[in-house]
């Protein structure tokens, strides 16, 4: 494990022009930031990661210093929060470039570490992002327990017309707690007019017609993203909608042999939308997934990323008319230019 | 509700110097940001919120657009991916000074907001947490209830030696469900040795001695934060420990009257553990807390905020051992100079 994490750090130091990288994991509150759980290996909340080409060190406050010496695999200090930078400055005398993830640290942090550090600090999150789009078997397997027990859940939940979308909510989150696994989001349960609305919250409204389910759950830090349609009910246009919706989803999977870049598979998703006589769709084709819910590679029309052996990704097509939508989603694995469904 | 909100703008607006307010509620997966929350009354994910004097305004994402039309109190506009400061740009050209909170903003969007807006952005991250800090009575109901529910669930769950940590944890996730609240933060539960670190993660260890649970629960957005020990077998030293903690507790609550700023809370929980001899503080003595677990007023040394009528916030001291450690958390309102315990 230690090892591993290093071999990560080398790995950024070796392409870009830092000299340094340098990471926050900030209040417990807000969740491990995904960047410092993967290069420090650590998840001690109110702490600073700093890993140069000749070591890592662990800043960490009084509260928690006893605790991360005693079970970190990297050496730890005390910062203390009067005067937390003057902890950090001895280490990165010889650091005149520091690599940040602009896109986690605060403007506040940013403007205290140009003022109190002297240093150029550059924005590496992309480079940061990029080296977890590529999961090693260890991780892919990780996703696809947590797609396991997710697509079990779904399974099992009750779905009939005396629950509210509430009650299915909490029951996810509940048989989620039974696989000794944590929500990676909150569920979105919604039904009938509600599934119009991509990113609708769950209500104390009784199920009825179509319901949407869109969930996963967090098994040992990686997550698991999917969407499937209920029906109660005949809802027969309902069904019918969701039916073309799958339909899309399998003929971008058959079709993924033959693209070379992640925004093909959004292209795909549009033209194939249009075929079916669906609506324009209104958000992405789907994401990358691993220890975040939504992460490199970005599957969208403005992406640029090439497609490459063990990236792990959501496929989500959606169509939402004005009365009912319907969203099908599944995690795949990139493996020998096809998408394996996990 | 549309109401208060003005109100709280326009506070905002009276006592800095800037002439509008921008706020950002990003991803959801990361939660609502609580000043957007406070200040827009809504909690689209995805989303800016511009106000100023003359009038508030919420853009939102394609995907959530037709919803936040259909479901928000105030104006909404799309805003496109692809160039989303543009989106917002019309509605700023009175305004020469914009207030941002630097603490959520990301560095990155601070940096974009400069280059594609030329406008002077200040900090006013701090004014937006002081008004937050002075509850209305909604809201210390609202406080209570969450209080409420948690002490419920610490008296409900099974502590025994048949148990782990995790067990622990995953019950009082389950209760929390079972009232319709989610969790305000990760259960701390440890036991033994584990107790000797304020912010220990359960294991599947299974509970001996003493047992600390530090947990709250989100009820309609507002949190709570409990800290009680439990004990298995004799432990008398352990009982001793906590017996020593609660007599801290209750000699801070009986000294509020006389204190004037939250520091004083602070120095009297120093000078409570030397005088019960307890080892020095290694966390603060408490926070406010309100619709973030951790927010203003800060209760520790470097703070140099008043108490005022209506205040909200945690008090909880804990010592700490080699073997093991103890700790005791309330929430009180601060009354007519009088510390009530929720």
């Amino acid at each position: 494990m230690g090892n591993g994490m290093e071999k990560r750090i080398t790995s950024i130091l070796g392409k870009s022009k830092v000299n340094g990288i340098l990471l926050f994991n900030g209040d417990p509150i807000k969740g491990t930031d995904p960047n410092f759980l993967y290069y420090s290996g650590t998840k001690f909340d109110g702490s600073i990661f700093f890993a140069t080409k000749r070591g890592r060190m662990l800043f960490t406050s009084r509260m928690n210093y006893e605790y991360a010496r005693k079970t970190s695999p990297i050496p730890v200090e005390e910062i203390k929060k009067r005067d937390k930078w003057k902890s950090i400055a001895p280490y990165m005398k010889d650091s005149k470039i520091i690599g940040v993830d602009m896109l986690s640290l605060s403007a506040s942090d940013f403007i205290q570490l140009k003022k109190k550090l002297h240093k150029r600090f550059v924005n590496i999150g992309d480079e940061l992002r990029k080296i977890r789009e590529i999961k090693s078997e260890k991780e892919i397997r990780q996703i696809k327990r947590a797609v396991g027990i997710t697509k079990r859940i779904m399974r099992d939940v009750e779905v009939s017309k005396k629950r509210t979308e509430i009650d299915v909510a909490n029951e996810l989150l509940s048989r989620t707690l039974g696989y000794g696994c944590k929500p990676a989001f909150d569920p979105i349960v919604s039904s009938g007019k509600g599934t119009s609305f991509p990113h609708y919250r769950p209500k104390r409204k009784k199920l009825n017609g179509v319901v949407l389910i869109d969930y996963g759950v967090r098994y040992k830090d990686y997550c698991s993203d999917i969407t499937r349609c209920f029906f109660l009910g005949p809802s027969k246009k309902e069904r019918g909608l969701y039916g073309k919706v799958r339909m899309v989803f399998d003929e971008i999977v058959d079709a993924l042999p033959s693209f070379e870049y992640a925004k093909d598979i959004a292209n795909r998703y549009k033209k194939l939308s249009r075929r079916h006589g669906l609506p324009k769709p209104i958000h992405s084709a789907g994401h990358g997934i691993g220890l975040d819910v939504h992460e490199h590679p970005g599957i969208n029309a403005r992406s640029k990323e090439k497609l490459k052996e063990n990236m792990v990704f959501a496929i989500e097509p959606g169509a939402y008319l004005k009365d009912f939508g319907a969203r099908y989603e599944n995690v795949v694995v990139y493996k020998r230019k096809k998408a394996i469904v996990l």
